[in-house]
């Protein structure tokens, strides 16, 4: 592949019209990148953000101008991985190295500091930190047949009130193993859309959600997956591609995840057994090498 | 409209083959919205995220549900808005409070910070923030053809490498005013893939980036508009729909906002008088009214 670590292959089941077969696909790497910068002998991190690897100086430069903690290129001495970490890691963590003895002040970006689910410094440390908060696998006798599947996207579209008029809002909407819509959110951050729906059954006592289906409009990421897991959703699915991450926190947590759920057809990236009177998904690594 | 708060008009030209003409569209609305936790006396900001309003205790719920801060609906007392603030921001901050005396452990979620772009505890202040910083309007005399914009697409899309492959990416394309595609970068988040445009041009000494227009896949946020403003990029194209608080910081800083940029067609939001040929854009409030 022309792009190593940018693209990772993974077995997958595909569905369209009334067939399914098994076949290869290749999703978007997402790893999490600490940026650190440093002064002299000072260091701190600013900032854990999910990214597809590559052009990561580029991307702590960006960051650190954009958010106004340097104002010229001038300022920057180097930039490099570091080193100190350990292997597997060391790709995922950047210090952008300042001159001059002093870091620029934080102290106005610390209120704008926002909690991400980006932990650790790798994939694998994201997926490890999950099980040390105790959050265990899915275990969800759910069963599920392709038609209801197929009909997803047609209930959730028209209720998409906000969608309707501005072509420009995410959703996440919770079905039953029938496929009957039990609620919908929509909100211009996806992720949020789907803290509605989970904070929705929470307050009405409803969690865990066990035999249910989560659709999502657009493409799924680990943190979307994060909020299925945590509330013990079985099946996530959604209308784009899956980010490697997202595939990886399936397989391990025992989560269905559909992609790519377009008229007549969708990709099926993990736990296919759910699928009934389907043959069962071909052995996949949890953690499949780089393509 | 059914959807006060959630959705907002705004006056825009509309290009369609070699016609152009005045109208109206809506925008989703994008405010910040605060999420503070309670427990006693003591009272802690968990987040600033921007997301559209509406079910914002919902929201609030499930973000500190999925983030392990709590694992039960039943260690909430009550969710409010705060009272406490100015008039306007009291619907951008929401107190969950908690049963018990102490806060739950945070210590745990500050290594997970990520700095966001979210400023300020409503939309308003957000901008007002930019310009504390020192950041002026984008006055740049750069003219455009129609014809340049429609060509942008079918320029980025055959180069994003890892979107032909994986169907999942966003990327983000820096063009001359001619349409000449200059870099591209792509990302599994669209403001990693800004940063790293804008991070390359940083560390080739190309800042600012005078007489450019930046293209991102999907749509374009209060995010994404920041980022081009720093780096003084005056014109701004989106494939899909741009958020309330995009448009209000174009129109406030100057920026030539393209949105629904699609084969033979796309609006512009705000400063349409970059658009050489064309009436010019009747005035529209920089914050309009609710719909």
């Amino acid at each position: 592949m022309k792009h190593p670590g940018r693209i990772r292959p993974r077995d997958i089941v595909r569905f369209q019209a009334d067939k399914s077969s098994h076949d290869t696909d290749y999703v978007a790497t997402e790893e999490p990148l600490e940026i650190r910068v440093r002064a002299g002998e000072a260091v701190q991190t600013l900032a854990v953000t999910m990214r597809t690897p590559g052009h990561d100086f580029e991307l702590a430069a960006g960051f650190l101008f954009s958010e106004g903690l340097i104002t010229s290129g001038d300022e920057i001495q180097s930039i490099e991985f570091c080193s100190d970490v350990d292997p597997g890691a060391e790709e995922n963590i950047v210090h952008v190295n300042l001159r001059g003895d002093e870091l620029p002040d934080l102290a106005r970006l610390e209120r704008h500091f926002m909690i991400s689910s980006a932990c650790g410094v790798c994939g694998k440390t994201s997926l490890a930190s999950l099980e040390a908060r105790g959050v265990g696998p899915v275990e969800d006798d759910l069963t599920i047949q392709a038609e209801t599947i197929y009909g997803l996207g047609d209930k959730l579209r028209p209720k998409q009130a906000v969608f309707e008029v501005t072509g420009g809002l995410h959703a996440a909407g919770l079905f039953n193993q029938q496929g009957e819509l039990l609620s919908l959110r929509e909100d211009v951050g996806r992720h949020n859309a789907v803290d509605k729906v989970v904070g929705a059954a929470l307050l009405a006592g409803e969690i865990p959600l066990s035999g249910r289906i989560l659709m999502v409009s657009g493409r799924s990421s680990f943190e979307i997956l994060q909020k299925a897991l945590v509330a013990r959703i079985p099946v996530v699915c959604a209308v784009s591609a899956p980010s490697s991450l997202a595939v990886e926190l399936a397989a391990r947590f025992g989560i269905t995840l559909v992609g790519f759920l377009r008229p007549g057809r969708f990709n099926v990236y993990t736990v296919a057994e759910r699928f009934v009177g389907l043959p069962p998904l071909k052995t996949t690594s949890d953690e499949p090498e780089e393509a």
